[in-house]
């Protein structure tokens, strides 16, 4: 999950509030608004019962998640092991009988290289002292020289306090922005505002830096916990190289830096290569009666490199392939076409939905509805749903079958609900985004620690549960959602 | 704190039950044991509350700590910036009118190098796939050659388990002793008893994988928290490389492993320069009556090289020192010597203490108690206490005045309740050693996460109240206390 989102996250926040409040209904007042409630045939609703105990009962979804993550690892855009992940996942949907097609994407190859940072300089240094500084790369940034550079340090805190320094007191220097992520805010249930608040600096802070001669920026990690962990992530590329130091590692040189000049060795040598070949994984389940209809379930198979990329984004991934393993397994057929895909690089640029929506602009008429999960594998509460206000009373038989472990929260919104769906969204598509209790995930995500051991197999298995019902829901039901 | 104490840990953990279950008494019940509780003068008793409230309201603590991570930063022994902690905290010590001795003491010059691991055969390896394994070189160790070793990996999870495999299918292999810190034990209070039982593999793992022909040994970070993060420590030297992987990449590689071949590519280039010059810094409070008979108040200036060793132990040291300040700010003459040590290398083999108990034996008759701080920074809840019986009805007045903020907790323990003072408590002097609520600590202890921000100002001046209260009253109370 990457910049764009942060958006949506903001939105995202208001929802936990809502679901605190009023834990045992959906948002969707069915009474207080019309239209009324629609209902679903006794046969899809058994149907849809019979999906959610399956999934709750199976780990189809966390075995995929092991494979990806233990087996085959990180997956960043261009890298040989991202090829291998797509493979596998092609060949276990044409496993359930699904039409497999491997879509080409253009992406850039993302190379780390060294990095490292130490400060050289600041008051009461010992000779030879070290103070190590521990930070990660940003995708989409420029290398330093191989030795590194070596320069003053200056610590701002927002973008205005950057703006009254001026050109002057940032020319040929290293911008830290120091911005902490509100853990308080985000275990308040607010996590997505904290974490708008603070990719922000991650996004255009370099762009900003930059412009007023600065020849590197640092970001504070945007993410909680307080493990000395570096959170990567994508940023607009400004011409220079651009990192993000721990939470640690930001508070001492702002310290530091409060008490007098601080100087840095920085190297970063992240680059960018020239784009390959990738591919989007996109599987078909055809429909009986409506094979042209496309309901797509989804998830992002590239992730970042420090970890293995298992709770950004293998869960979704792994998701929306038991869908279709468990239509695949329960002998189901849907009216609509059920089109898993694993999306390509959604962390570096978004290439994959991007030529997605070139290949398919023609037959976004037809794709009915799309759903995405892209915020971890913790318990989902629901859907936040971007469509027509009269397309939510057709989600309330969906919602009653989500009810029982609790993931039947319906939040209207504005904006795309997943990153690799927007372009569908932006379309009038339906499109739904599972939104997953998220108040730990920004201590993992984009880090080291984002691991197999984070996906807790109850919280996946409920997430399976959400993706398949509403998925097939929406593939099965007697009208299509009105758009 | 290293494996010494260990043992020590494990017999502090039932401490906490206790002060769980009877949170508003003395650990020592006065009523149900004799002798009866002794009584300090109302002059002392005035002089103790004052020293507490003074050290509730006071940064001083939290100034040197501050001082020691941020400006001198980390302090493994040799190193020059620990050569600058000893002059910083001897310079301190002088203004508040200490006697200050620099007690020479030959350490050991540890050098970390470059150290790497990442996994290159494995079951579903992509071709040039990447396992990056996170790991850290142990103390004591021997290095890789310059380019590594490559090797398959055996895990077990109990010396018992290494002992049936035997030489046949150990040696030449890179042994992964996969045993869990148990989070959950140190959450419930036992957090010595979690420790101690992770902490004997990272010990003695290696001399008992050497034993068998392995040519590398790896266990798993002794430490809970999941965030990916290393913890280093001390291990016996065994003739090859030792290292800890992180809790994450233990159970990655015992995964595997279940599944097949596992092969390690492994860089460990940690290594010992020959023994410098280092120091104890001893600051001695001379007693008004009784300048011969000293009380010391300690913790260890040394620390590991990941963090900046704030909990780890630059708190002590700082509380220790805060005891002088108080004293000196409040203008009292205590009747016996106050004695302020900053220990040398307690990390990387014990040489500050040992040497300390071979200058000093002749004066140890003289040394009527001795305390040490070493288990970080938060709430403290008393002391643990080697003395003979007789001596405790002698702490209960101090108890009453530790009371207020819940420092009231004495248990008596067999064993010497800081490593630093296992010669004094050896000899017979009454050691102290204050119980901080140990619950989180090693989540941060050894690793690069030990900065600055762990420690709780409010916190640490409860330890410098405990510290100051406690070492005042043995220094100024009637008699010294029995042994």
């Amino acid at each position: 999950m990457r910049t764009v989102i942060a958006v949506l996250t903001l939105l995202l926040a208001s929802i936990l509030v809502f679901a605190q409040n009023k834990p045992a209904r959906s948002s969707y007042d069915a009474e207080a608004m019309a239209p009324p409630v629609k209902t679903y045939s006794p046969e899809l609703m058994k149907t849809l019962g019979t999906l959610r105990d399956a999934a709750l009962g199976d780990d189809y979804a966390y075995r995929q998640v092991a494979y990806l993550t233990d087996n085959i690892g990180p997956r960043p855009t261009g890298w040989s092991q991202t090829d291998a992940a797509v493979h596998y996942v092609a060949e276990q949907l044409r496993m359930l009988g699904l039409e497999v097609h491997l879509e080409e994407v253009h992406v850039p190859r993302w190379i780390r290289g060294a990095e490292s940072a130490e400060l050289v300089e600041y008051p009461g240094r010992a000779e030879g002292a070290v103070q190590r500084i521990v930070l990660t790369a940003l995708g989409g940034n420029t290398p330093t020289p191989e030795g590194g550079i070596t320069a003053p340090l200056v610590v701002v805190h927002n973008f205005d306090e950057l703006k009254t320094l001026g050109r002057e007191r940032v020319e040929g220097k290293i911008v830290l922005f120091d911005v902490p992520f509100d853990e308080k805010k985000a275990m308040a249930g607010f996590w997505g505002e904290a974490y708008g608040e603070a990719v922000d600096y991650r996004g255009r802070g370099a762009k900003e830096a930059a412009a007023l001669g600065a020849i590197a920026c640092l970001v504070r990690s945007v993410g909680g916990a307080d493990h000395r962990l570096a959170h990567t992530g994508h940023n607009t590329p400004a011409g220079i190289p651009a990192g993000a130091v721990t939470g640690e590692d930001a508070a001492l040189i702002a310290r530091l830096a409060a008490q007098g000049k601080v100087r840095m060795h920085l190297v970063l040598q992240a680059h960018t290569q020239e784009d390959r070949v990738s591919f989007n994984v996109i599987g078909d389940l055809k429909g009986s009666e409506h094979p042209e209809q496309v309901v797509v379930v989804s998830g992002h198979l590239d992730s970042w490199d420090l970890g293995t990329g298992a709770i950004d984004d293998a869960a979704g991934v792994a998701v929306a392939m038991e869908t279709a393993e468990l239509v695949h397994r329960l002998g189901l057929h849907p009216r609509r076409t059920i089109r898993v895909i694993a999306w390509m690089d959604e962390e570096n640029g978004g290439h994959g939905h991007d030529t997605y929506a070139k290949d398919y602009a023609a037959e976004f008429s037809n794709h009915v509805a799309a759903i995405e999960s892209d915020l971890g594998s913790d318990h989902p509460l629901g859907f936040a749903v971007k469509a027509v206000p009269d397309a939510l009373p057709w989600l309330a038989p969906a919602q009653e079958i989500l009810r029982s472990f609790g993931a039947n929260l319906i939040k209207p919104t504005e904006h795309s609900p997943g990153a690799d769906i927007s372009p569908l969204a932006g379309a009038g598509v339906p499109a739904f985004g599972v939104i997953e209790d998220g108040r730990t995930y920004f201590n993992y995500h984009h880090t080291a620690a984002d691991t197999l051991d984070k996906v807790n197999p109850q919280s996946l298995r409920e997430n399976a549960a959400a993706m398949a019902v509403m998925g097939y829901a929406l593939a099965d039901m007697e009208q299509v959602l009105p758009r």
